[in-house]
């Protein structure tokens, strides 16, 4: 990996600040296709309220849609986490070229935690994957997040045991 | 499976079938809320370029959008072909409560053909499944309209090696 993915991937993170200020999971990503940007977004599911707004999703619609092609070969995806199983499936079915992302998702990811889908010859397409990328920023974010969120829940439930 | 299943069953194939016409692999979906049709919903990933276009994941967008909740627990997804893995990752993100799907997908099947995703406790949702509903109609939609683009294929490399 060289500095341009390194500036990419700092993109990428910016983007997950921003859906951690918007009380999202705190996940950003970056498509970058023949060197250029073309998207950056980040997750928004409890704002849209959509299951498949994830960041990877949102930038291949809107990478496929300023492309005019579903085919995104000479795409690379910088993501700050790995991405989940529906994402890895969307990837596949976009025929991204290249995936760069920064830490693991130990519940959900589907390029090495749970699933090595990637390394699946069934499913007739390959990419190829670099991580750990700024992995202590992306992590951090993520452990933040869910501290926090525990924090939340546990304010709630004291609160509601104080109820008569 | 009852005979309101056949019903919606039958909603998906007339789906399939407007997408046989368009000229989009032949898969339609139907999703059922409290036993009402919330969104009915065919491939257009030729139409719109759009990787992620496939009719389960039109479904789930449009339903979660008309009851302003990403969480479909008390949805059935009604599906003329076995979802594929970026489907079945979709279905699992949403907490769909039931499955009932056509026939199977045996290149790209998320359930029973090259994974079977909803088994896994991993992945901290399980949903109910049912299959082989209408089987042989959502089949032979698939297997004509395969069997059609291969004899295109062969017309346009025949008409190729007659060029100069």
């Amino acid at each position: 990996m060289g500095s341009q993915d390194i500036f990419f991937m700092f993109q990428a993170v910016n983007e997950a600040r921003k859906a951690q200020r918007l009380g999202e999971v705190p996940i950003g990503a970056v498509l970058v296709h023949q060197g250029q940007v073309l998207t950056r977004q980040h997750n928004q599911k409890e704002k849209t309220q959509d299951p498949t707004s994830h960041a990877e999703i949102l930038c291949l619609r809107e990478a496929s849609s300023k492309l005019g092609s579903w085919r995104l070969v000479e795409a690379t995806l910088y993501v700050t986490v790995e991405p989940c199983v529906m994402c890895v499936g969307a990837l596949l079915q976009a025929r991204v070229g290249r995936v760069v992302f920064g830490c693991l998702e130990p519940k959900m990811g589907g390029l090495r935690s749970v699933y090595s889908l990637n390394d699946d010859h069934r499913l007739h397409h390959q990419f190829i994957i670099e991580e750990g990328l700024l992995e202590d920023q992306c992590q951090s974010l993520m452990q933040n997040f869910f501290k926090l969120k525990r924090q939340q829940s546990c304010v709630i439930e004291k609160f509601k045991s104080t109820l008569p």
